[in-house]
């Protein structure tokens, strides 16, 4: 560009002690009150279709939350995110629908809960740049998941150093004051927290401090290596339970799941961590403690527990499997959906954005 | 996030050559004419008000090349760029203003030229988010400008770091072929074309290959240091002429110019940087070759020539300065300028972004 007005990085720090002294901007702070509205913002990946992992560890946490009846919830399908790593796009497309699909297969009821797609709605990159000039790079540099992203690869992308902040942003964007994490993010949202007191130090106090919501479950391994967290890019497929797997390929997966040599029903995650995860997956879709599991299989042996353990999942999941069918042929209701969540979304950030414009000075009209 | 997927950047370029075979693509990128448009973009930091170098340096060549009546010339204030540093809100918001009044002032003509303020489209930082998912680390650690910053600040902020892809998305977001740029930018215009490259490679061929434009005016020096360039941010104010000061300021600053004992009047840029500046200014005001300035001026001291330059420059710059006064008068119609600039500037980055969105597969509807 052939004026580019000239950047004095040096004097940084100084000007912006400068800025917050600056009278019109303390006069605006003082006036202004921070109570925020409980809202809870959740992201999800259009990766693929969740399996039994996902489902346990986050998309029924929300269902749970939104059946209180008492909670604000904000749920993206984050596709900005997802385009972090290469995709085919046919597929990213059809990858979109399906966790739309099995977000409401699931319970999530797009009346009471807010539910969209991110790249749809206005400001969450706008914001994430806002939020990038508060941001350092050792800020960046020193998140664990960059550490080690970036030494597996030479030339890593920027999207991949970046992405913490466009998640701070889809937060602030919708002044989200809780957040559903696994442990794996709770650094992130620590740097949510650091940004949203940039920005209201810098410039005027509206984002909230948002606090993690760390989920209850424990992680369900892997069937195939139950060593690791049951995974979306499990190499083996039979690793993973899908949430909306036919009743065979459940009863085939667990059939074949990992489990050792002695056949005792026992729940011992560390040195049995096969049948343990088997005792954690009939955990979960019965609602029933480990404890109790293991006393209600006394007598039984791996075979015998596994096929209980298919027959539980299968029934659990009919339901949902039922309805993913029936909405995967029922497009024009999904793009309803996606455009009224799209709507309720944009108001919301638009509101946000108006905000924060005005406070960094770009409202000139 | 809760799920946040899994991302395997080890797998990045397999995935990627995997990609560039999808026969779905394949197939669309053939049916896919690439013929651009002539269409020039540049951008305007408003950072403070133009002075004599900004404006022979970039300004008048846009007030030129759209009294050619023949090109289609898209000009941006973009203020985004101008939070990379610390701004205060309220100054912002007026050298907004100011940056519009003076373009105006200057010869732009919102009716022939596509004049807006960049954070009021949406689509410059999406797109730069979608780029920034193809552009490297190393590829923005390269270049000069990074390496020169970020040996200055100890803690350099991201928006320092990731400004040029943002660049690039200006310029792309309205597929511009010509970028008028200083030297300084050159590298960040093949950045952009890399980008692009990168991006018609991956998705889709839908962005052109944009080529820069150099300047033929030399840089004006400062008057009070005239080995570096006129800036902005001069220590000393009396070391550039803004377009809108008053003759009397004219006068006393062009009379402080730093010259050497030498009164004769020769051109030496090298040997006799001040006295030379001063002709570069007088040529550029007159229209006139330096050589033949130098001929005019036989006989006449450094304060005789002095006298005839801040004569000819308060000349040159008085309707200027005039319409400038005039409009900080009349913002209802700033504002309608910028309103209009806006709708124009949405309508083509509108479409862009349709195309980019299907391109990468995140239109579902």
């Amino acid at each position: 560009m052939a004026v580019t007005g000239v950047r004095v990085p040096i004097a940084f720090s100084t000007i912006f002690n400068k800025l917050r002294l600056d009278p019109y901007k303390i006069c605006m702070r003082k006036n202004h009150k921070n109570s925020f509205q409980k809202r809870i913002f959740s992201g999800i990946q259009p990766t693929s279709i969740p399996h039994v992992g996902n489902y346990f560890g986050a998309v029924k946490s929300w269902v749970d939350l939104q059946n209180d009846q008492k909670e604000n919830i904000i749920l993206s399908i984050v596709d900005l995110h997802s385009i972090t790593v290469p995709q085919n796009p046919a597929r990213l497309q059809q990858q979109i629908e399906e966790s739309l699909i099995c977000l409401i297969a699931s319970g999530i009821d797009p009346n009471r809960t807010v539910l969209f797609q991110q790249s749809k709605v206005n400001g969450h990159a706008s914001l994430s740049w806002i939020l990038g000039c508060l941001c350092t790079i050792p800020q960046l540099e020193h998140l664990p998941q960059w550490k080690e992203k970036s030494e597996l690869v030479k030339e890593s992308r920027l999207g991949i150093f970046t992405y913490p902040v466009l998640q701070a942003a889809d937060i602030l964007l919708y002044k989200a004051t809780h957040v559903p994490v696994g442990e794996d993010q709770v650094k992130h949202i620590e740097l949510t927290r650091h940004l949203a007191k940039a920005f209201n130090r810098t410039y005027l106090n509206i984002f909230p401090s948002p606090q993690t919501i760390l989920g209850k479950h424990k992680r369900i391994k892997s069937l195939r290596n139950p060593a690791n967290k049951m995974s979306k890019s499990e190499a083996d497929s039979k690793g993973k339970i899908d949430i909306c797997d036919s009743a065979e390929e459940i009863v085939q997966k667990v059939k074949k799941a990992v489990t050792d040599s002695n056949s005792a029903i026992t729940y011992d995650p560390i040195e049995r961590p096969g049948i343990s995860n088997l005792i954690e997956i009939m955990s979960a879709v019965t609602d029933t403690e480990p404890n109790r599991i293991v006393e209600n299989s006394a007598g039984l042996d791996t075979v015998q527990f596994k096929s209980r353990v298919s027959e539980a999942v299968v029934e659990y999941f009919r339901p949902i499997r039922k309805r993913f069918i029936e909405l995967r042929e029922d497009r024009s209701y999904l793009h309803k959906v996606l455009k009224d969540g799209e709507e309720k979304a944009q108001k919301i950030a638009d509101e946000t954005m108006h905000e924060v414009r005005n406070a960094v000075g770009l409202n000139v009209y």
